[in-house]
């Protein structure tokens, strides 16, 4: 953790290298195709009819199978780790974040992020880095945008904070500002039979749990693909000789992993929620490590029609994932804290047809 | 095993949903790309030429590589499992499977299954469903056609029987169906050294066994990520969790692994064997268990002229796998009980160039 | 180890049976694609620009994203093993690697060896086989060119040496010979933010080292995919039970697993070495196994300018990879022998744009 021994090694930011307004431009380009879609559904096995195949795709009002919504977040979030939170000691929240733009297999994503907060904690160790990033294609057009805030180290205790300011941050995305990557939905071409779900839009209802029953257990090799696929640099997924001495002495499952999981299991039982159109809020309440089981649960927070649309509407879904335990009986809080099984809290719109 | 806690929770089917000659559009089309042939290729090792080049896939007379005929098999079986064997206390067989047309990459599969035979067991607690299951290409062709049985569990122990009917099924596939997916081979412009086996049809003979020498070691993350792939959904294979507590205290691995496993072996002895035709029959003896080496040896059962065609002959197989046990001895029965190392019995039909 | 049981399956060649000037054409071609990209990329998480990006490739000079040179380099490898090493004691060394012209997804690869130098050891039970592998595209070009010796067992004591010859050759490669498959580069569209480092060829000094920082473990699970996805057959690296009682006790990983993770590892501070042009030579210090955690530092044994060439320089590296220990103090030697920790000393030429 102390600075590299080499001048051209990138150390990557510290608290006080940030200033209110920087815009920084993250490296590595990446072209994502259908290769990376074919290893993300080998990873976690997702069915939504629209990602799966580009003739269901076509007849629903896409071009074509869109990549899923997820793996455009995954590769755009890498993008920003080196710069971001390469000395996080923890990631504490995401707010806004919508996808605006269907992302299909052939584009170059781009991301740049600006700051948009920085607050200094009273121990003058760290700092909160809130930044806005976006994801861009080849034509220059916003695919994903959203804000993020990590816990960052200081290079140096003495060093005076670079600004302080707490940015306001929406607890949820409007439903008027969802859909923007969601073509007209032909409501008739979409074949429920295909898309392994009779349900639809006005079949959900406010308060509604659902347990989708299913577990995965998860494998330090296919962490280790995902998140270098999206070429996240977080030195703590990879690096097992260090963090056998570190915090949980063994590796850490990157959060977006369990997402995609919770995601992939939610299939059974929102087999129609066929796009992620924003991310409200998340926590990773727990870390996550290899050889855990995860379950997965969801309530409908609430519905909502999408201004000047009536092919689909929106759900706003909450969904719980848990490590080795089922969540038949929806596990969420033990007394004022989580049950100790819940590990991620996920509050999130998708789209359905109506 | 009860009914799930939500209603829009798919349970699948339990014996007395199923109704004879009834028919199941499945779910989850899936176009199939160059990226889930490199998943296959790194997951197996395939080295059949015509599936690994273009070039040399011309040259013989495909358009381009053809996808492996056994990543046909596993998207199209995956599709059946959630409305099939969701309930499945066992998987009893597979009969008559033929491959009828070429799928290259880029192409949509989907799949429709018919209810050919119910039979309810003495202890009236499960029943065996017979189904024929077909796989369509975009052009709505049949690529792939087989019947398959399963022990399915009922619901409810009190419920009549939903019909009662044994299919008749052929023990073998015949010579004049075979050859409907390979197109005419230019048997001049095959190349044997490329295809890295000088060995060509008249060259094997009734009686003949091949040790396929090479053994293989299976990783958890291994066949998780292959059977995701085929958005098979089968529990038994994924959640460690629920398994720690089951039958065999762990992830069983899907039988279809040990057969494309067992298939890339086979490559060392029958490397011009470039087309699965049919597969008459297969039988997991044993279970399959990460960890396990897989060993493979084949029996010629018979060799068959196509009618009207001289440029591929067919190879009847029977190609023996076993776990943590070489080969070289070609074991296979034990008194009147499989050799226990013994974990696969399969009879299918090849083609190789004349 | 014996010979195999039938005589269809392929023994490989033992000593005995090489020629000098014996031309071998290799089996299974192979074509790759953005899938094998893909793969090759959640496996080492590379993130050089020029490979990652087509818009990126495109801007610098070339057609769209090449295939990493290592890529390259494996699966042109791998053809050679069923043929030249699968009855090898040891891989001995490479030299004069050049790679000559840039590959893209869709081209099929195909190799040919040629027997350059024979020498039986005096203890007649082995010898060693010099060979120059070239590895060929669609056209016929020639892609890469290295010369490689590997220690092959003989099948019978008693066989005549086969020939004696030790070839010569270059300890390095000349840097007139560097950057036949680099276009010509468009250094101001070649976009440092983008490629993730402000350090181009002049900014690195002969004699600087760099610590690559950053360390990656290796499972089991990703080595045998990797090494599946070029199908390299040596069965060291598979199969768990023949090696159980073998040399090490467990399964080995092969050499190039090690190169391309140093290679992916070396960005971190080699940002803009986008092109591994040639290796001098390399040497597998030690061997590698699953669980470890691989560093890797750098030195800087030279520049060159290319003649005629205005646009990119060399860089001649020395690598080095150790397992399980970082290199912020430069590990190479203890005494006249390695470090116990080094893995890899790897001597190779990158271009770096001017």
């Amino acid at each position: 953790m102390s600075a590299p021994s080499s001048p051209k090694t990138s150390p990557g930011n510290f608290f006080e290298d940030f200033r209110l307004g920087q815009k920084i431009r993250h490296a590595t380009p990446r072209t994502v195709t259908v290769g990376d879609v074919a290893l993300y559904n080998g990873l976690f096995g997702s069915r939504f009819a629209v990602q799966s195949s580009d003739t269901f795709a076509k007849n629903a009002g896409y071009l074509r199978s869109p990549l899923d919504d997820l793996l455009v977040f995954h590769v755009v979030f890498g993008k920003t780790v080196p710069d971001v939170s390469l000395n996080a000691v923890a990631n504490l929240g995401y707010a806004d974040c919508r996808f605006l733009k269907p992302v299909y297999p052939g584009v170059t994503l781009n991301a740049v992020s600006e700051v948009i907060g920085l607050r200094e904690n009273s121990n003058k160790k760290t700092g909160i880095v809130y930044v806005r990033s976006r994801g861009f294609d080849d034509t220059g057009d916003v695919v994903i945008d959203y804000a993020r805030w990590v816990m960052v180290r200081k290079r140096n205790e003495g060093a005076p904070a670079p600004g302080e300011k707490v940015p306001e941050l929406p607890k949820t995305v409007e439903p008027a500002q969802l859909g923007a990557a969601c073509p007209k939905i032909d409501t008739a071409g979409y074949d429920n039979a295909l898309a392994g779900s009779s349900h639809r839009f006005a079949d959900y209802k406010v308060g509604e749990k659902i347990d989708h029953v299913d577990g995965i257990t998860v494998e330090e090799a296919e962490h280790q693909i995902a998140t270098r696929l999206y070429q996240n640099t977080a030195r703590i997924h990879f690096n097992q000789f260090a963090e056998s001495s570190g915090r949980f002495g063994r590796r850490l499952i990157y959060g977006g992993h369990a997402i995609s999981l919770a995601r992939a299991l939610s299939f059974n039982g929102l087999g129609n929620a066929f796009h992620l159109a924003a991310i409200n809020g998340g926590r990773h309440v727990a870390p996550l490590f290899a050889g855990c089981t995860i379950f997965a649960w969801s309530e409908i927070l609430a519905t909502a029609e999408l201004p000047g649309r009536n092919d689909v509407g929106a759900l706003r879904l909450r969904t719980i994932a848990t490590k080795d335990r089922p969540c038949a009986d929806f596990p969420l809080k033990d007394g004022d804290d989580y049950d100790p099984a819940v590990i991620l809290d996920l509050d999130y719109w998708v789209l359905m047809p109506r």
